[in-house]
């Protein structure tokens, strides 16, 4: 396994191997790793003869007030997980190395980021876009691989490369949880024992909504009522949203009938954690 | 000679000639080629062991007000010309195959986009920079060549290019003009024969300013006076912008010290033309 900084170099490496007849899968991350990136790359890796691994914190998907400069970095730790996981090369560019001072060209995706995580975090999905369309064209993958616990940046990023024709393959993968239910996440690392005790109430909250859809429920308003209730009974927590959404256009639903989306994003004490499911009729 | 219709089609036979080994050049057009397109085609011809050549007038770049629906169109012409120039595959895709309905994701250079047709144009350059992006996904060329007549053009495709790390490298080639100056346009064919002879006078006034400069004149006011005054002594003509700029970042500027761009656009009758220039010191 190879760590390597530089555009250029990753570039003729990859390079190399599309010459001898070897498929690329990419996963895209900010570091540090958990079990959901250790599960991106293991598909890679079962799917493609290659697999490379961006780690980059990605300074332009941050709003000012957001956690940039404390975002947790390990790259040592980092170097073992994707070894273990099956992956061929870290690409770990600097800010320098990814956008020039005069740097001026954006990707935007005008639907699906209208709501969610898009209205709290403005520019966010812009960010990501641009630097996802980055990597895309640095490391042209054939697979890409995104974890479904950012649910609606799986949805913006397929749309993104059906739009510009992107020739890459976008590829979902299911949410890994702890033991007791909580989402993995580099965040995670943020709560204290109290916060960390407090933080599973996203999850039991989305549970219960997954019974009472279970049990019949269709309306969007009750389901939410139930989430709400249960997120307000932790003093700790603080609700971001709760939405009920058509899982393919994002958007709002009264009555639920179809594919839906659940996602929550919710403040433990500083940290913003998300989570959601899926349910289809 | 082979006339493609559709993405995947193209794709697929591009596919193929790249497992061969075989380099691809790219001459994005919008069809009712001159001989502009024409050395572009011989140029990417000369560069590469395929030549692919897209005729797309492509909706999105086009204002409300403009000719987006009497823009010219000819295939049966244009394919005679693509062949004849050492072009290999036409793209000609309908605008439904480009943009399907619930289309929402752009491309978009913020800076170099202010001034001169980004000024007049407002929208234009997003729709260019995502069109283009689209097509270099499709083609995945390793060369795509440009006209310098449209020098904003080809400076906002150069930096989204070094921008957003498209593997492609772009070359700019020089205006072709008519035996009497006038540059070549797809636009020319609007102009009744008063209007033709009229529309010489963009061409003059930028001599008339070459030879100040080669003078030694180096005050963008007196140099801009010089152009004003020819264009403004031409009844059928109606200026659009004068522009005396740095030829990198596309800045007004007051003294010619370095490298720079004249760049004009008039209105001859309805018809709007575009010519410039590059001096060196």
């Amino acid at each position: 396994m190879q760590i390597v900084n530089n555009i250029s170099d990753v570039r003729k490496i990859i390079k190399q191997w599309q010459r001898e007849g070897l498929s690329v899968g990419f996963v895209p991350t900010m570091g540090y790793l958990h079990e959901g990136h250790a599960s991106l790359i293991e598909a890679a890796n079962k799917e493609n003869a290659k697999v490379v691994v961006s780690i980059f914190v990605n300074p332009i998907q941050f709003g000012p007030k957001e956690d940039l400069d404390k975002y947790p970095r390990d790259l040592e730790r980092d170097s073992k997980i994707v070894e273990t996981s099956g992956g061929d090369l870290i690409f770990n560019p600097s800010p320098s190395e990814m956008y020039t001072e005069d740097f001026s060209s954006f990707v935007e995706v005008n639907s699906l980021t209208d709501g969610l995580c898009g209205a709290k975090r403005p520019g966010h999905f812009k960010g990501v876009c641009t630097v996802v369309t980055k990597l895309f064209n640095i490391v042209t993958p054939d697979k890409a691989y995104f974890g479904e616990k950012d649910a609606q940046q799986l949805a913006v990023i397929k749309k993104m490369v059906r739009d510009l024709n992107i020739p890459v393959e976008i590829i979902g993968c299911p949410i890994i949880r702890e033991n007791d239910g909580l989402a993995k996440s580099s965040r995670n690392v943020y709560l204290n024992s109290e916060e960390r005790a407090a933080a599973l109430v996203l999850s039991k909250s989305l549970e219960k909504a997954k019974e009472a859809l279970k049990s019949g429920e269709r309306s969007s308003e009750k389901i939410r009522d139930i989430i709400m209730g249960t997120l307000s009974s932790e003093p700790l927590a603080q609700i971001d949203y709760v939405e009920i959404v058509d899982s393919i256009s994002l958007t709002s639903i009264d009555y639920i009938e179809n594919s839906i989306l659940i996602a929550i994003a919710v403040f433990i004490g500083k940290t913003r954690l998300i989570d959601n499911f899926t349910f289809k009729l």
